[in-house]
């Protein structure tokens, strides 16, 4: 379990936690990554807005509670990194754990990361469903 | 027609004229306000992630050239403002121009602006369908 006070040093370091905890269905772990004195905005694949840190804490209270458990590959990253804010373009593959070929979504996702006092946090998770055939049109890694 | 020298001098600047080029179908309008020096990222609600100025702008002719003409009403901003990257989450009402109110769509995005040379361009926008219920559970506006 991680503890409140992990200081993520890189964004990279709080998007790797971030995807752990989902995949442990672990919330302390999930909630320490997010920014505290922020507004924090959480978008699950089309799903309401959810904004504030008590809010986003139950809709991933209330997935985790189902006893689905999700495997999630990421691919083809964009990155801009900045000093107090970096943000991530992801395609992502999630499937059920122990589902077939067949149960895996692929999405699409924007991460936001701001640097504070303990380190990179994440502020805005947007994931919404992308075509199936292809995630991304134009693959690129850059930066 | 925007100018592709415009000056946006604030984040808010560069997302009024991203979005009056939409209702107007002004393709040059709304590639001035991308940000041209960075890997740009596009992602259409249920479509896939674009990226790269010449591909979004594709994207972007492909739509308008279908003669649909849209009229999108923004409303619950949350705002993270920077000195250099702001983020702004929106939910959005998107319509066909003349359609009904059925026709209208809910939708949340997530768009970044990064301050250069040129003031304030846009370097994310990710809309994604939201339930036709409420685009956000917990509305806030906060910043």
């Amino acid at each position: 379990m991680v503890a409140k006070k992990t200081i993520f040093s890189t964004p990279q370091d709080a998007e790797a936690a971030f995807y752990d905890a989902i995949e442990r269905a672990d919330l302390d772990a999930l909630m320490a990554v997010w920014a505290e004195d922020e507004e924090i905005v959480c978008i699950q694949p089309g799903g309401p807005r959810m904004t504030g840190y008590a809010n986003v804490r139950e809709v991933w209270r209330r997935i985790f509670e189902t006893g689905q458990r999700f495997v999630i590959s990421m691919s083809q990253p964009v990155v801009l990194q900045g000093m107090l804010v970096t943000v991530h373009s992801l395609c992502e593959q999630v499937s059920l754990r122990g589902g077939s070929a067949e149960q895996t979504a692929p999405l699409v996702a924007t991460n936001v990361y701001v640097r504070g006092a303990h380190g990179w946090r994440l502020l805005v998770h947007h994931a919404s469903p992308a075509p199936p055939e292809a995630a991304s049109e134009n693959p690129k890694t850059l930066h």
